[in-house]
């Protein structure tokens, strides 16, 4: 949930920006289905994962539920069972359809949810067109803001989500044509690999400054953090090959314990996507993209591991993962430097788990529910990815998944004291 | 399997009515999926169904696999993946896809599935046409008349797996409008229940005369049965309601052991579809049907039970399931006299388990698959349903599901000794 | 539960013999637990299986429950607790204490259980030597003898689940000492497998003449069986080695499709206590026996079965599993001849599901309970083992497990049509 | 594992005091099972938990495998299949007995065990009464104190597991008679809660001084505590009554959102060991306690949390958990003040994932497998409780358990910013 310490500008110029805005981020959830079918966007592939249509659907009930049921004169829902067909955890707003049977509404159709965007979108334009009182506006500018990350945050899991579902086919179908991918077929040389220091002391962590952000970056707040060196860039899949050639696997002391148990329960021996192709081809390792099944592309980051994976592989390495409070020193110094990765190309495991900053509150209602009651059992990860929305990414930004999940282009980028 | 005694006819009229019964047979499934949306067509709901587009595509792979791989000159498969793909359970083929990951096939489309029968059914209907060896011939007719046998059979499992995913729906979709349905609205009343009785004596059990027949009704063979007594009429809703309102599903004395754990752990406590409305409607309880949520029917049959809620009402009622060669008996005896329904309602589970008959052999290769290995663990259902296709029914078919499997039109006929 | 068509006798005598039959019986499950220790006897090995404490508490209970509280002048329980802890599965009689959580009980204690036997065997003494009305006394002796029989079926299980639990152990300790087997050394060379064939026609199955019988072997009834054969012997560990040698656990078609399953998933290779020491020791097979793991004995009978491995055997060899009624027309005719191993080997699996014989009526009351309520999803096992009581075994007798059992002593022998 | 800066002492009064402590702690496990049978002693009641039998042999194992085996000339093993079978869950040592089958082991007999720890002890005190180089004195040293604190943690554990296993039988068996019980009676009133203010500001964190410590502990480092306060003691029975009395446990909004899973699926409703007996007795709430079922003690601190009903209290009281950082500043501030509660009641629950500290590093070998691989998915817990051993606790001590477990003395003291 977003605070903003100064009031937003609610004004009639900045309430015609929100709109565009409003509309872009619209429009690019449509973009993203393009490619797919009816059929392609009704599937839930694991209870993990949610059908395009459910997302479609979903970010769509939320400004129809937290905004225009607020605001909106002599309201009437779209559908009145969309308000539980579509909630995803808002115990706050009432029943929710389960998470696992999300692949069961081959009803409403996906042409239905198309008309249901379309609804609520015009619904939503003629509302931030209307004269509102400031404190109105105030609030409604927050909501919508927030109603946008939110579906930024969406698209990236459609998209991780789709890709899931195309993996359990075994005519691994591409979501994209290569032809759509302009640098196919470029080889990239990853960099050497450096390490950068920095002394201890106190810093300040989470959110600073204007702009968007979810109330679990806030309140920036100090830590001391003892003296590290941050790696100048994220770890390659030829470097995590030779972990798995070096039987990173098949070593129960390269591994936290509950990881071991994964590994061998699960039968995992190689990141999520990457394939044993040497029976098959003539060259030996590939990996399922969005292009379909590529060649293992050496000097890329690798992506696709668990926190589990991440952690085996920086104690082969002889390092570590970084913490939270280190990730954001070190990007802050040298994010934005010619080469740097840490956003825009993959997730960053570190070894911090989900918790409250000291003073963090969630907000009241419903709205409330959107951070605070999944800090238990994740780990957090910083950066970006290449399925991250344009505009979406910050320094403070805290995503977070369990130590399991590998579906998210997650990597690592390595530290050590 | 079918075996035949005498070889089929195969002359060039003979051929021509097989061709025929082919296109009807074949058009009849894509009529099924007519009121289904590609979407629809897609989901699977739970691993004992399948998506209607894999019965459609696995019926169509079941003549490829056969018949046009064996008999078509210069065979190329449609599409090599799909003999995979569409392999139910045939090991002596090959790999298979797994059953409960059937639903995760959102390529092929439909369309494209659409367009594989239609490619099949042209080469088949190519190859009827053909002058064939008798022998060729004489095989080609009896696996073509097996392939449309076992065509049927997955046209009422489409007709019920539809049903069971519907049914997932909150909003309770209906398959058919009730406009179209007949006789809606047309109050039936249940004759009253009658008990026929039967002597003791040897009697013949098993096919006989000429028509297909699948292996597993075969031989035909003496058994030895005690003197009983058969329910004129399936048990109506308005029965089973009474036994219901009596507190059967709270009684374990009423219940098989096996069945008493099943009920405690899965929470049952009616018919699959029957719906309480008491809270909701003015009349009290409602069931899902193809036509949507209706009033229950209280004068039809009960359907959608389990072996183990039809063991146990027969049981409450004093009475017992009967055995599969009783019901052949008294079926063969009434089953085509008026007001008989003994085919065409409701299966009607025996307490017969699936097994050989004696001297019972499944044929050589992979379509002796068919039936035999499925025999341990599965009850004996006889007659036929409102959803097996016209002409499929006869007097010695053995249908067999597990004793917890509700989602077919599963009720049942009582005997006594 | 017991039939007598005769009044039993009660008079003087028959008392006098009935109570030297009780402390017979009673005596000999104290003996079977001698070679064990008060923990040996108070763990659970799985759900399947029972506790050796327990097996010696349920069958005390058994004749408390039924007997001495109906029949006791002024009965008090031992202990009121025990009325449920101790129920197996009588729903008649009341609450019972989990079936899967009989290993927690350490209180009472292995001492504590005994003076319950003592107890409630003194007091059963005592009312047999009572003087009687002929109708009490009818009752009472039909009680006693369910209640003795009972407990040898309890026996069996005792010793089997006790070999279980100890099969957990790595250190794999034996029951018995070597010393205590007296043919321990002794080479036995098996028959050469003959076949016995009898003609079609109507048979009589089910229990005939005095002596004691169960419910579930009534009321005998006439079967046509159609003509078949009956090895002459059970099958030897050298021919099911041939089996196993063979790839036969590795090919499906072999297999019932869900043993098929059952074996894939479970990871199954070999009969349930054999070990592949072909790394450890000089000979290959051995055998955990209640000896402790000895070398296979490849002249015995395969024993530790599954219904899915006996009849995947049997179809490997080309034959198949009798039925219940060909077993018992072929062990009527040559069950007691020289050689024949129809009863005190092995228990051999049949065909047959377990199923109510015709007219089949289980008695009104708690003991009711204990037979008809398990008739779904089990098999048939005819004859008797080398672990069956003396005395216990008989041709009408009908054991019954699930299709994947293995923990018992249950072998096969084949038929063929 | 123990780091100690400074060499210890290995002069003869040194070694001479160690041994003492060796013989007082071996001894005291002894004394915890005198109380119960070897019945008692061998059973598992839940993977979580080991047998009795199964801490004195495994803390026997520590001390022959990590300080025998290295330093005892002549090493033979006491039992070779030991290694294996008491093995916990050190990687580098071997094979290790699956956890989930520790309570099958009925032999060796809890007598051999205790056996087993006869010859260990002597043979431990033998070395330690050798002349020893400096260097071999000086590990041996801290391999010793490492094995005490080992045992005396699983004291704590074989209390715990007893305290379950006990809890299984519906007998609902004390562990101790209340004779045995000083102050049972004393009517206990807890004094009124108050808050103490901390300022913010930079702290140390981790173990400082002499005296043994865990590699978990270290390295001591800074944290930027922001200004916080802390109750003055533990939250009690009543004040926890309150919650589940005012629906705490129905009330999604008042739960971290995995932790209302849990108490969905796990229908929990109150602490672990607490009965409703209102229907049962006059006065209402009853625990299950080490002196067995005793009427509710509505003064003392409640116990049996697991860390997400600890959380959802706090939550539900406006306040917080404090972090593991606060907790240790806090305590060292006033944990001897008369009337503090920090030590010898309960474990105290933070939101402090456990992590490494910056600059962690696991000891090479075996024994750095001790704490390391553990640091994922679970939660700290400060203090120390009733169940402690006398003189294991200490300010920086790092007790962990996943947010579920509620088998142990885990009670929580409130925070807030």
């Amino acid at each position: 949930m977003a605070i903003h310490i100064a009031e937003p500008d609610t004004g009639r110029q900045a309430m015609t920006d929100l709109a565009q805005a409003f509309s872009s981020v619209r429009e690019q959830s449509c973009r993203l289905v393009q490619p797919l079918s009816a059929e392609d966007c009704c599937v839930q592939s694991m209870p993990d994962a949610s059908p395009a249509k459910w997302h479609l659907a979903h970010t769509t009930w939320f400004f129809e539920t937290f905004i225009l049921e607020r605001f909106e004169a002599g309201f009437r829902p779209f559908h009145p069972a969309f308000r539980v067909l579509f909630n995803s955890y808002y115990e706050g707003v009432g029943e929710k359809h389960p998470r696992a049977q999300r692949g069961m509404i081959t009803r409403p159709s996906l042409e239905e949810v198309l008309a249901y965007r379309k609804n609520v979108d015009q619904r939503l334009l003629a509302l931030l067109a209307q004269a509102l009182t400031p404190e109105f506006g105030c609030e409604l500018t927050m909501l919508v803001e927030l109603g946008l990350q939110h579906e930024q945050q969406h698209q990236e899991l459609l998209l991780t989500d789709i890709m899931h579902l195309l993996s359990m086919n075994p005519l691994l179908p591409p979501y994209l044509s290569s032809a759509a991918v302009t640098d196919a077929g470029a080889e990239r040389i990853a960099s050497a690999l450096q390490w950068q220091s920095f002394e201890a002391g106190v810093i300040e962590v989470g959110h600073k400054g204007a702009g968007f952000f979810f109330d679990n970056e806030t309140p920036r707040h100090r830590q001391f953090v003892e003296s590290f060196s941050m790696a100048s860039r994220l770890v390659t899949n030829a470097e995590f090959l030779a972990f798995v050639e070096d039987g990173g696997y098949n070593n129960p002391l390269l591994w936290l314990s509950a990881g071991w148990d994964w590994v061998a329960q699960q039968k995992i021996t190689r990141p999520l996507y990457w394939q044993d192709a040497h029976a098959q081809f003539d060259s030996a390792w590939r990996e399922f993209t969005l292009q379909g099944l590529q060649p293992l592309a050496l000097h890329d980051a690798v992506t696709h591991l668990s926190f589990f994976e991440a952690e085996a592989y920086a104690r082969w390495a002889g390092t570590r993962l970084p913490t939270e409070a280190e990730w954001e020193c070190a990007a802050a110094y040298s994010g934005a430097a010619a080469g740097a990765d840490y956003f825009g190309v993959a997730w960053q495991w570190t070894t911090s788990s989900y918790a409250p900053y000291p003073g963090y509150m969630a907000l009241p209602g419903a709205v409330g529910e959107y951070n605070g009651k999944f800090m238990v059992n994740q780990y957090v990860l910083r950066g970006s990815s290449v399925a991250t929305p344009a505009g979406h990414a910050r320094l403070s930004y805290r995503n977070f998944f369990p130590a399991t999940a590998r579906w998210q282009f997650s990597g690592l980028r390595l530290a050590r004291s």
